[in-house]
């Protein structure tokens, strides 16, 4: 390996002669000297290189630079490398397309996006991505810790139902097939085998949706767990996993944090929560139109519930639970105390809806009853209902997309800014 | 949720009356008394009914058990529940195909494929699941330790490129597709970004093999990672990767190994290595039969290296380096000492090669020349080779195959059986 020190930890070398390594940042030529940045992965170091030596490197050059620490409280850290000895470990790097150096990238997102490679190396985009890593560490850590097992399941299917998303057709050695759109069926088989699962993995959305929010492939957070006594602890679980997700960014991405403007939200013990009824009822109040028969909460309705959660109870958080059984999927479970609604719910942050989930039904006899219900025949789901006649607990889970919990969290206005290489209905590059 | 002790627990609460639940593993009717086992995602418990109680549940019906923990050295774990209350949670299980609570399941795989969701149940199917997962959470948390960041790459992918592997074909908005055979592109690109990055996903091979090594998905632990000097940095990585799958595997999975009779490879300070040319010299010398021209280790081979290994250096992994230019992809960085050899390398265990990796090729114009050499257009590599013109360090990496790995560390003879819903030539369900 080469041996080096890493930028953020020069301040603990002053005095000693180390070698750094790094893609170079920037380069500044000033007329008595030349200020080199060298960028990696624990952040920037700044190399002062005296008149006459030669430095022409182009920017994202990759440079060894070895040379003394000397304590400078200008240089970011307060330490800088002085008398210094250069080698390229790459070729000199082409002229990337953008300035990576400045505070923001100005050109269009679909530019950013046709030069992902080099983009994501910007500090704000970067700062998404490792965002969302320790969204993910900070999920797994949270259930492992509630006895869940992870699950790989597979991403080929044979039948193109659950929820009616449209889904990406596939030849299957000369069969056809399709691309997952969820985990949901594997996920409930699997809490017969192990009670308490998640998977964290990508699903596919055919979805002719060009939006903010919509990728036709993202990553989806599932959990699913048995032995419930209703949604209310599906929710509670959802509550520690969210938890858990706002724990390790704030301990290990608050500098990202920072770049981006952004800060996490309070997690409350417990997240209030309002029955779809109850806040139909208090938005056809609020705002004079009468909303209460309506199947689903619209966008507005989402962002008005989120600044009535925060103005009521001080929570950018809010579950909204009793969502009508048309809106939701035919495995969701009835709401014995309401006709006509589910223990099915949705959590809202910032204005939009970020997890979705709900207790399913448990007894064989309930899907076919479900599926009778909305004239779906049982035999595309033969495979699926299996599992439900050799006894399933009452069980529920919930699934978070990643890439929209980060762009919510971060502040970013487009979910393709938080993907690493989006998929949506006109872009497949890079 | 429903309030109750799980089963493993139970020693510590005799004399208490607490609730249980689970699925009735076995119910066994004597004259005077039934024993019911009652099985959660702890283990198994036995509850004691006595006579004229009715308990007539089938066998796989979820139960709620309340009564009385009762000192009894014959019962699993030295406690029984006693006095019983008994609810059931579920329907009526229908008899499940198999008898779950023999050690071992006799049907042919077919069979027991088929109905996975049921048979998975099975301690011993289920141990394997519990060994993979425990895996991958020791491969993250070495990486992690390492300073390595989780990245989710596009599965669905603009080009059939790479390896020359089979790939499925896709329909993406009315265009053709494919996908991902690996994150080989991506990860390097990412090594641009973060140095250091590893990512466990689903990877697709629509390989026409029907063995007992080949699935058409499966999970790819992949890891790459820059500034290093040569592949044999890459190689201590993957040392380090290895041994937190052991470990993780050894603490947290030792009554599964146990029940699968199974045990975990000691994995050396330093894994021995020979180089592919001397591995070659060996076994011609061993055999008698000259296979010192031959581009590739045939299956024979490995196996051989590995009881070889054993012999001379006591360890049952063992590093096989500088494997030739035509059997490894273009992209792997060719051997400076020996021409025609590369600083690509396998990991062999038990047999079998479990790892593949190297040091990858990071300037620009040695992708020209190499594809060029293997008279290959660049045209199609475009959005890859973009990366290489910006710098990029001195970087190699390696993959697992997940359920390979689990296969020779469980001693099971087939991938199927630690897959959790296989996908090969003939199977897309359930």
């Amino acid at each position: 390996m080469i041996s080096r020190v890493l930028s953020a930890d020069l301040p603990g070398h002053i005095g000693e002669h180390v070698t750094i390594a790094g893609w170079l940042h920037r380069r500044r030529d000033l007329k008595s000297v030349t200020f080199l940045v060298i960028r990696d992965r624990s952040g920037l170091a700044q190399v002062v290189v005296p008149p006459g030596a030669a430095c022409g490197y182009p920017e994202e050059t990759v440079l060894q630079v070895e040379g003394e620490v000397t304590a400078n409280a200008q240089a970011p850290g307060g330490a800088e490398i002085t008398a210094p000895a250069i080698t390229a470990l790459s070729g000199p790097a082409a002229p990337p397309p953008f300035d990576l150096y400045r505070p923001t990238l100005t050109a269009t997102l679909p530019t950013i996006l046709d030069h992902a490679p080099t983009t994501l190396r910007h500090p704000l985009l970067r700062a998404g991505l490792e965002v969302s890593a320790a969204s993910v560490a900070g999920f797994r850590a949270a259930l492992d810790g509630l006895g869940f097992t992870e699950i790989f399941t597979p991403k080929i299917v044979e039948s193109a139902t659950e929820s009616g998303a449209h889904v990406f057709g596939l030849d299957y050695f000369g069969r056809p097939a399709y691309l997952a759109q969820s985990p949901q069926f594997y996920k409930q088989a699997m809490v017969g085998v192990f009670e308490r699962v998640y998977e964290v993995g990508p699903v596919f959305r055919a979805e002719p949706s060009d939006t903010v929010r919509h990728l036709a492939q993202y990553t989806s957070l599932d959990a699913e767990f048995g032995f419930i006594g209703d949604h209310f602890d599906v929710m509670a679980v959802c509550r520690e996993a969210v938890a858990g997700m706002v724990t390790a960014v704030s301990e290990r991405r608050r500098s990202q944090m920072e770049v981006l403007g952004a800060t996490v939200p309070v997690v409350p013990e417990e997240i209030p929560h309002v029955h779809f009824t109850d806040a139909m009822a208090l938005i056809s109040r609020a705002t004079g139109r009468d909303v209460t028969g309506e199947p689903d909460l619209a966008p507005a309705h989402e962002r008005w519930l989120c600044e009535w959660s925060v103005r009521e109870h001080g929570s950018e958080l809010l579950f909204v639970t009793g969502y009508p059984l048309a809106s939701k999927p035919f495995y969701t479970y009835p709401d014995p105390g309401r006709p006509g609604h589910t223990n099915g719910f949705d959590l809202l942050m910032r204005g939009t809806e970020i997890v979705t989930g709900g207790q399913r039904l448990h007894r064989h006899e309930d899907y076919i009853a479900a599926l009778a219900a909305r004239g779906e025949p049982t035999r595309p789901y033969e495979g699926y209902l299996q599992v439900f006649e050799h006894g399933m607990p009452p069980h529920g889970g919930f699934a978070i997309g990643l890439e929209r919990w980060t762009a919510l969290l971060t502040g970013v206005p487009n979910v393709r800014q938080v993907a690493m290489f989006p998929r949506d209905l006109h872009r497949i590059s890079p």
